[in-house]
């Protein structure tokens, strides 16, 4: 059968998100031909031994060359020369879509480097802290959403197609707004990201407390902010310039609850500090309910598992 | 044999951790006798049911009778009324412990309770955001630090007999001065929690994003953050009341930092970044070398172990 909603699809860097999406087309749509491309020839040659794509394309101007899907897999800072880059092979029929973490600045972006063709950008909410060719995984779109961020005159048919191909990878697909998207993730992942660099950064940078204790102790919970903490640097830079204003709104909303409850620590105000930590277990449990995390006890880390 | 390094424990709160050593114990050190007390009936019920200990007594002053180990586990606020409760079957030669998250004030209470008896406070830094006896499991300390903070006058065959006592459990054991304790485990454990309470609670209480999305699109990054601000709230209440001063220092430092991310943010200064997003790499590197977390990506949570 060929009801796959794209006949050939280009993944244009072939990172954790580029190459698991190659990966999973080959496994949810055999029926669609992948090609892959990145500008690194050393990744390249790793996309071929990992069987990341059925082709891996050497010249980025070559790389879009008949395919009816190209997404932009390469640091939001990084998608308009990538678009410049392969503009010279694309069909004026393809849809251009991406998976970068803010949507506004990669819109316009995509518009500015490839004016004339259908660009609905995307962003798949999923990823883990590795990063890397290898790093991918047929898996990791999974039950996890895609929030699609199609312009005011996206064309309704090709939306509906790469809606169809994400749920096609096992994702969960929610159209919005570019700038609420912005706001929304600025908020579930950005400042997240933001703390954990932080909080990271203070602790391997104290005079009374050495790195090797930090390191020793860290199951007390400074270990789960290592893990965000831990992610591509590059793509991290990018996002936090390319959401500024989102970011610096939520930033003074938390450093706002912060003051609060640091003033409630320095006068011993024991009720104040009762009340928030109980409010917040409730968001816990219906994170667990919406199957967006693991419900075993600290996520089910693996010395764990000997429960009992 | 009956090489244990104490014939009888009497562990004071049922717990999470009193819950675990109860079932460590029975598992670990066959010879031991396990007395459990807890103030609320229900919770002694439950722990009968459970099987947490060999014996359940119903009254505080008897629990410690015939005990050479008494363990407080109770949270920090509680340790001086819980002590003040059982002294009265308390034994002049009996040792006795806690496994509380701040030291210097749990040494200070537990020597005012308990004048002319043996104290040695200890902190097993271990855990799970789950609270309650039935959360207790006998494999939680295993592999982990248990940190004993012996006063200046401690007797050592009494410290070397607590050292055993949490070697058998299979934690691996260090000691150290309790003020210092109090400033790593405010950077490794209490500012983190401090942290992750915040940014919930700051993510519940927006206008322009809901409470559903946040917990929707939580896989960006939000969710490690809402596993330990779920944790218990009288116990971390407690733990910030009584580490106040620690815990106001590093929040300090963390702040200064945070400020200065953010003005890289809005100047646009994308090295400062960077530079930033790549030195915590190695942190997370180390922690995994170090045994103390799960090196397959996000924890190894159980969606992705379908990688491939």
């Amino acid at each position: 059968m060929s009801s796959a909603p794209f006949r050939q699809v280009t993944i244009v860097g072939l990172g954790l998100l580029g190459g698991s999406i190659g990966h999973a087309v080959q496994a949810r749509l055999p029926d669609t031909v992948v090609v892959g491309y990145d500008a690194d020839p050393a990744v390249r040659g790793q996309a071929r031994d990992l069987g990341l794509a059925h082709r891996i394309a050497d010249h980025a101007e070559e790389c879009a060359a008949g395919s009816d899907l190209v997404i932009f897999c390469v640091p939001v800072g990084a998608m308009e020369a990538a678009a410049r880059a392969i503009a010279p092979g694309l069909s004026p029929d393809a849809l251009v879509s991406d998976v970068g973490s803010s949507k506004a600045t990669v819109a316009a972006a995509l518009a500015q480097a490839l004016p004339g063709h259908h660009v609905i950008p995307a962003h798949p909410v999923a990823g883990t802290e590795r990063s890397g060719p290898d790093a991918g995984f047929a898996a990791l779109f999974h039950n996890r959403w895609c929030i699609v961020t199609p312009p005011a005159d996206a064309d309704p048919l090709l939306l509906q197609r790469l809606v169809a191909f994400w749920e096609a990878l096992g994702a969960r697909v929610e159209t919005m707004d570019a700038d609420h998207h912005d706001k929304v993730l600025a908020v579930t992942s950005h400042l997240p990201h933001l703390i954990a660099y932080t909080i990271v950064g203070t602790a391997s940078d104290l005079e009374q407390v050495t790195q090797s204790e930090v390191i020793k102790y860290s199951a007390g919970g400074f270990r789960d902010f290592t893990r965000i903490a831990a992610s591509d640097p590059t793509m991290w830079r990018d996002v936090f310039l390319s959401n500024r204003e989102a970011v610096l709104e939520m930033l003074q909303r938390f450093t706002e609850d912060l003051t609060e409850l640091q003033k409630a620590i320095r006068k011993g105000d024991g009720e104040t500090l009762f009340d928030h930590f109980t409010h917040t277990r409730a968001i816990r449990r219906s994170i667990i309910e919406m199957g967006q995390d693991d419900a075993r006890p600290d996520f089910g880390r693996s010395d764990h598992s000997g429960k009992g």
